[in-house]
């Protein structure tokens, strides 16, 4: 059968992938939530008709997401992750020696139920006796965390659930959530198709955290390719740890590179 | 109207852009030629189905063939490009002191008619003094040049009349037209959707020349986002020079940073 999924990016550009099989598909209390077979890029799971993660190329997410941050935390113990009910954060979190506590907002335990059926191998981190799941908004929970070296916000998109995610209070109350030192990382979107996103994330993390960088990395099945994420830091940044990590996109050199930008990007920033 | 252009970019992941109009369509005698104007990254232009080049996102490609090699060799004065009937890698080596001959070698004359045409930005170039235009088979014109300090390879997919610019003779014609010190470089293709290619040009490369290292760009609207680039050197590779360069995409660090590859792609090459 000739059946193709077509996602949307934006309202003039769409990605279509062959598909073989439509695994699962449901209304949630929160999101229409899909799982599906692709040829190119293996099982997929969608939300709202976007594309979250495929077996083929959610390593890049994942590894950046994670290790960027905590390669440049001192002493991370106790983590954070306000969505990503997937688990590959969560899973490469627990790469690290040192953990102590990997916590997981999600606000849709269905996310969550799909990924340990149809992605053990992205949701095995969960399994983890150092993970604490909460089945909660991140909103709230974070306006009662305390004590945290690193948060990580891997959202969906700033429409529907994750509309709070992307506004200054939510950033100020991770900056209270953060011990001394502590960082945050949120994805940013694309800055070919989405700089005005960046732009606000940039803005809105940066009125909480003295310390504000953008990197970037190439997810293929996200809009453009190209995908930003915004750290924020309470204090200045070191040189990153030297950590041995098993890892398909993440190098040494990868952590220092991801922060170079391209010209336009440093400058739709300035 | 709900206008779309669909290019297939391998057999089973499509890339889909809304489009206001079709400027121009022919069947030239070497490939179908279209020029389309596109909401989301402005005019386009399409050969054989597969986007070439686009007003909005030209300058990642353009800049990262032309610079990065040019900014290796102590002394270009010579350079050619193999394809690229658009111009736009002529104009960015044109913005290097100190070139006297950058030679076009393009098999098609309509790319150039349809460049001058409708991407005046990008062919701009193209009426420089120091521009010398061939329209002629960059194989055949390969064998007979001499001297060059560096040659580039800004070609079409390894289908159609681009074939012959993926084999081991064709690099071995342009190691034989470079002088002491000189350089190629090839575009060659997606890590993500065609790693075989990948291997196939590094391993071509590589039989003829000692030095062999591959970089990397990310265009949105090519295959998966992310470009490879194989650059070949007759001796090892300098620092850079440090020119001061009008960009939108290179800068001095991403010279350095585009060839710290995802580990994937050091993988793959390995």
């Amino acid at each position: 059968m000739n059946t193709w999924f077509t996602e949307l990016q934006t309202h003039n550009v769409s990605l279509g992938l062959k598909m073989e099989d439509v695994l699962w598909h449901e209304k949630t209390p929160y999101q229409e939530l899909a799982v599906l077979e692709t040829e190119a890029y293996g099982r997929m799971l969608v939300l709202d008709g976007a594309i979250q993660t495929t077996a083929s190329d959610e390593f890049v997410y994942h590894e950046m997401i994670a290790h960027v941050p905590l390669l440049l935390h001192s002493k991370p113990r106790k983590v954070a992750v306000i969505g990503g009910g997937d688990g590959g954060a969560i899973r490469e979190i627990l790469r690290h020696p040192g953990i102590e506590e990997a916590h997981l907002i999600e606000i849709d335990e269905k996310v969550m139920e799909a990924s340990k059926r149809f992605f053990p191998e992205i949701a095995v981190g969960l399994e983890d006796d150092r993970a604490h799941i909460h089945f909660t908004d991140g909103i709230a929970w974070v306006k009662q965390a305390k004590d945290f070296d690193v948060i990580l916000v891997d959202s969906t998109d700033p429409v529907g659930p994750a509309e709070g995610l992307f506004v200054p209070e939510f950033y100020q109350s991770i900056y209270d959530a953060l011990s001394d030192g502590g960082i945050m990382v949120a994805q940013s979107e694309s800055p070919f198709l989405e700089p005005d996103i960046i732009r606000r994330v940039m803005d809105g993390v940066s009125r909480s955290f003295p310390v504000t960088r953008l990197y970037l990395a190439s997810v293929p099945t996200y809009p453009s390719g190209l995908w930003s994420f915004t750290l924020g830091a309470k204090n200045t940044l070191p040189a990153p740890r030297q950590v041995p990590l098993k890892t398909r996109y993440w190098t040494p050199d990868i952590q220092k590179s991801c922060f170079h930008l391209p010209g336009f990007v440093e400058e739709l920033i300035r």
